[in-house]
Parts: structure tokens; C-alpha cells; sequence
């Protein structure tokens, strides 16, 4: 089977009525533009063996290359509406494209998000997705915007899916069920893009959590200009409480693991109540975890009231990443 | 040095004033979007060994992956706007680095498109770029405007860049110059941004040759559903006639060599005097090279009047690729 004919096969996906003006088949996409939106444009690379271990299922790793890409867009307060897909292959292999293409199509089809464009070479496994979204004029939710006392509030979570990984690796084993929901939430993260959409009325800066809480806070902070004070007592009691590891180990996980794409976001505090009133229940709930600072420390208080002095490493490719 | 480091270092020039809220360094960029405006989006990925030589300048990498992508814009018509790159790199090396943030800009520069974003991991070496272009509502050229009676028309030599390849691997040898020149063709493409624009008022349908005249022909008459006739002596007598290469290897070359990045089109019999008056004398030279017919079929004619029958086969990733 050919280049072409494998193309059409899996990916040839009708596109979605979305403002798609000429999909898949020629030099480029034709999308239009609205008056008074601005785009949103992003792009993330998985490689295999760095970003999901090598025997990850294809309908898992096309679905989490699409993620963490919308969840780029989450990040922003954005709609994600169209996407190229850059494929980069050992083999051609049918079973494995088919199980690859459901994936992809799976969570495209949820957030109606257009797959236009793409590009399939031989190569060793890879997989760039890149995402235009759109947004009213203005209306991004940008890393810059954090003020001193602003409630730090986070979807979800935050944690768990690093767990899975370090289980994967053998260093923790947790009980049967936690295993299971831990291995769903590195696998198949949900990009929270309504959640996103709906925060645009209250955060006043948002990122989401792909190297770890401590780290992007720290693109928070760094952008704003800001400190940060952070209680892990908060991070726990709501959440994690069923769980058997020592709490140290979890508090770990949410600091540094990452993986995760919850949102993590500031309210200046006044908003506070109104927001946590009107959330959604449908929508993962929210944790308000500290506070924005004057200066420039993010200081974490342990359950003694002692300050954790932590150096913000999160997560870097060419430094400490550890290898799947 | 760490990643954020090195994106900062290499890859944070400032963005053109060009539509850009906020470029590089949050979840995603922000671009304005214009009413009547359509947006060109595309992406394309160069892996080391494959698209290129593994021990090519990085200054040259850098500039073929961008041109590459600016190339599918040129082919639509359009105006290349805003581009984000996903780079796959075994190692930081700053020297490297600083040659391929070079190449990038140069050409980056040259037609004022602006990155916006991007993702560095660590891995085999692979560049996707994805570009979004702009062009006014409804005039993109696409591949399926052909219509019997079109004249079919090439910028520039088609054919060149394939020599070279042929000789790195050293199935040809090259006079000295034509070495030299061949080899810059190979290297460093043109994006034909000005010509395609320029071609708005004229062509019916367009693409540019990436998998050799044939191929790319052959996506054309597909999409169209239409046949053609080439004559072969038209390629030749305009062009290349210093070259001391037998004509048959050289129509090989042009037919199946792809990689130049030259511009592919069909205009309406009528039109085609005005466009060659019209033709601006700083772009590359056209020639007329068949016509489009009814039916399907491509047929080319030698020197002899004789029609050579050509499988469309092209440059195929999985099927007969000639590795490099």
C-alpha cells in the first residue's frame, strides 16, 4: 500500500461543517477567518519511548498526540477547531494505522475539531500535532496576567498520571483500581477545553500542567512577575485520601510528575466564591491550592507548617527527563 | 543548557509585526484573524537520512524545512503568514543549534513570515513546521481547476535538484558548475511565494513539484479529471541545453526527480500570452510544457513523436523511496 492510498484509507475522515472551506488533497487546508476572533496556534511532537512507552497501544497514543494538543488550546480559554497531523512511521502497518486513525478520530470527534492537513514519512515513530483554535478578540487567557493575591486554584487531580508512570517503572506499586484509573489518566488525558472556556470570566492567568504543578506555576510566576504560597495540606484533604501511598510520595507525584493537562489557574480572590458557586458539576472539580505573592519565591508549606524549599526542575528534555 | 534555555537562545527573535498578539513563550500564539480573509494551513516534516543527507549544514536544514512548508502556501496562491516548529533533536549542540536558527530566520526574513511557537524534545533529528498562510476569500488555486484546452506551464527547471541527489550518490557525474548549482537547488529551494501570487489572475489549477512533474501532474489531472500531453522537446529546448547530461537522463530527472520546489500550473489557452507579457523578468523563467486533455490519461511525447508510457509513480515514503 502507498503513501497516498494509506492517507485516504485512515485519515480521509469527512471533515466536520466547521468553517472548513477545502480539507485533506491539496498544497494546503482552506479555513476561514471570522471578524473579531483571533486564532489560537500550537504544536506538540510525541516521540515514542520518551513521551508514551514504546508498547502504548496506537489508539492511546493517537488519542493523547491530539490532547495535549487541545489542551494547549484549554490553556488559552480557547475553541479548538482544526489540526494537521505529521506521522512519522517504521512501517506501514494497517492494524496498527487503524487503531491509530479510531484514536485520533475519537477525540476529534468529541470536541469537533477538524483534522485538515497532515504528512506520513518512514521514520522512527513520531507524532506532531498541530492545533489552530479560535477566540474572541482579547479574550485569551494568557500566563502574564497573575496578581498578589489571587487565589491558585486546579482542575482535578493533578499527579496521578505520573504515578502511573512511575509504576510502569517499577518503582511504586499501588492498589488494583487506583493502577487502573492512574494508567487511564497517563493514556487518555481529557483536555479540559470547556472547562477553559468557562474560566474565561474569572482567571486572570492559566497554563496547563504538562511538566508538573511546582514548574508550571513557575511559567506562571516568571511571566506574571509574581511569588507564590503553596499548601499541600490543600492539595490533599479534598482529594487522594483513599489512596495507600505515603502522602510524601503523592505530594511528589503533583509537584513534579506532570502528564496530567489539568488546568492550573489564578482568580483574583473576590471572584473566588462566584466561580466555585457557578462551576459546573459535570466539570472535574476545582481545589484552590494558595495564593499568589508579591516578590518572586514559590514557597510550599508542608503539613507541619514548614516551608519546602524546591528548586522549580519540572520537566526538561535535554536535562533530567526521565526515559520511559 | 536546558530547553527553555535553548528555545529562548536560538528561537526567540522578535516576531515581525504581522498579525501577531503574542508570539512565542506562552500556551500557543495569538494571531488576529482579518474578515475576508481565508487561512492556508499545512504542515510538513523533513527527517534526517530521508529528505535530507545526514551530514547536510544545518543552516541548510533549517532553510529546506521552512521552504518546503512556505512552498505549499506559494502553491495556493497565498501569502505566507506565521509558522511554528517541532524540532526533534539527539543532542544540544549550541553550534548546531545557532547554523539552523540562521538558515531558519534567513529565509524566515526573506518573505517576513514569523515563528510563533514551537516544541523541542529529544530524539532522532526530524523537523515538522507548519505554516498558516492568508489569501483573500475564494481565490486559492487548487489542484482541481484544470479544464481541456489549458496550457500546462513550469517555473524555473524542475529536475535540477534530482541530479544532484543522483550525483551525492553517485549514479551521475556533473560538470563542475552544474555540480555547484544543482546542489544549491537541492539545498536551499525557493519558495515561489511572489510568482503564485502573481499567478492568481491566471491559473486554473496549480501545485508545486515536490514529487517530480509527473507525479505532481498526475495530482493535478486526478483532481481535475482530466488527461494530458507533455512534449518533452518543449522541456528541454528552453533550458538546459549547456548541460553535457544525455537528454534522456535529464527528462528522468524532470519527469520523476522532484524536490525543486518549482511552481506547476494550468492556465486557460487564452490567457497564457498575457501572463508570458505580464511575467515579471525577476522571477523565474516559464515554459510551456503540454496541455491538459479530456480523458485521463498522461501521455508524453519524446523527440521522436513517440509516446512514452509513464507509470505515475513518483516519490512514495513506503513504497520505492530512494533513501539518501
Amino acid at each position: 500500500m502507498d503513501e497516498f492510498s494509506l492517507i485516504q484509507q485512515f485519515f480521509s475522515a469527512a471533515a466536520i461543517n466547521n468553517g472548513v472551506v477545502l480539507g485533506i488533497g491539496d498544497d494546503t487546508a482552506i479555513i476561514k477567518a471570522v471578524e473579531g476572533e483571533e486564532l489560537l496556534f500550537t504544536c506538540d511532537t510525541l516521540i515514542s519511548g520518551v513521551h508514551f512507552p514504546v508498547d502504548t497501544d496506537p489508539y492511546a497514543i493517537a488519542y493523547k498526540a491530539l490532547a495535549v494538543n487541545l489542551s494547549d488550546i484549554a490553556a488559552m480559554g480557547g475553541q479548538a477547531r482544526w489540526f494537521t497531523l505529521a506521522l512519522s512511521l517504521p512501517e506501514a502497518d494497517p492494524d496498527w494505522l487503524e487503531g491509530f486513525s479510531n484514536g485520533l478520530f475519537a477525540l476529534a470527534n468529541q470536541f469537533a475539531v477538524s483534522l485538515v492537513g497532515g504528512d506520513t514519512t518512514r521514520g522512527a515513530l513520531s507524532i506532531t500535532i498541530s492545533v489552530i483554535g479560535t477566540i474572541a478578540e482579547g479574550q485569551a487567557i494568557r500566563r502574564s496576567g497573575a496578581k498578589p493575591g489571587d487565589d491558585i486554584i486546579v482542575t482535578g487531580m493533578p499527579g496521578i498520571a505520573a504515578l502511573a508512570l512511575a509504576e510502569l517503572q517499577g518503582s511504586i506499586k499501588q492498589a488494583e483500581a487506583d493502577s487502573v484509573s492512574s494508567r487511564s489518566k497517563l493514556d487518555f488525558p481529557q483536555p479540559r477545553l470547556l472547562e477553559g472556556q468557562f474560566l474565561r470570566s474569572y482567571a486572570s492567568s492559566m497554563i496547563d500542567i504538562s511538566d508538573g504543578l511546582a514548574a508550571d506555576l513557575g511559567h506562571i510566576l516568571q511571566a506574571s512577575g509574581c511569588g507564590a504560597i503553596l499548601d499541600t495540606d490543600l492539595l490533599l484533604e479534598s482529594h487522594y485520601t483513599d489512596m495507600q501511598l505515603p502522602a510524601d510520595r503523592i505530594i511528589d507525584s503533583i509537584l513534579y510528575g506532570g502528564d496530567d493537562y489539568e488546568l492550573l489557574f489564578t482568580v483574583p480572590g473576590a471572584l473566588t466564591p462566584m466561580l466555585m458557586k457557578s462551576w459546573d458539576l459535570t466539570f472535574p472539580a476545582l481545589t484552590k491550592i494558595g495564593e499568589i505573592t508579591a516578590g518572586e519565591d514559590l514557597k510550599i508549606l508542608d503539613s507541619s507548617g514548614n516551608v519546602i524549599d524546591i528548586a522549580l526542575h519540572g520537566y526538561n528534555h535535554f536535562h533530567d527527563r526521565k526515559k520511559q
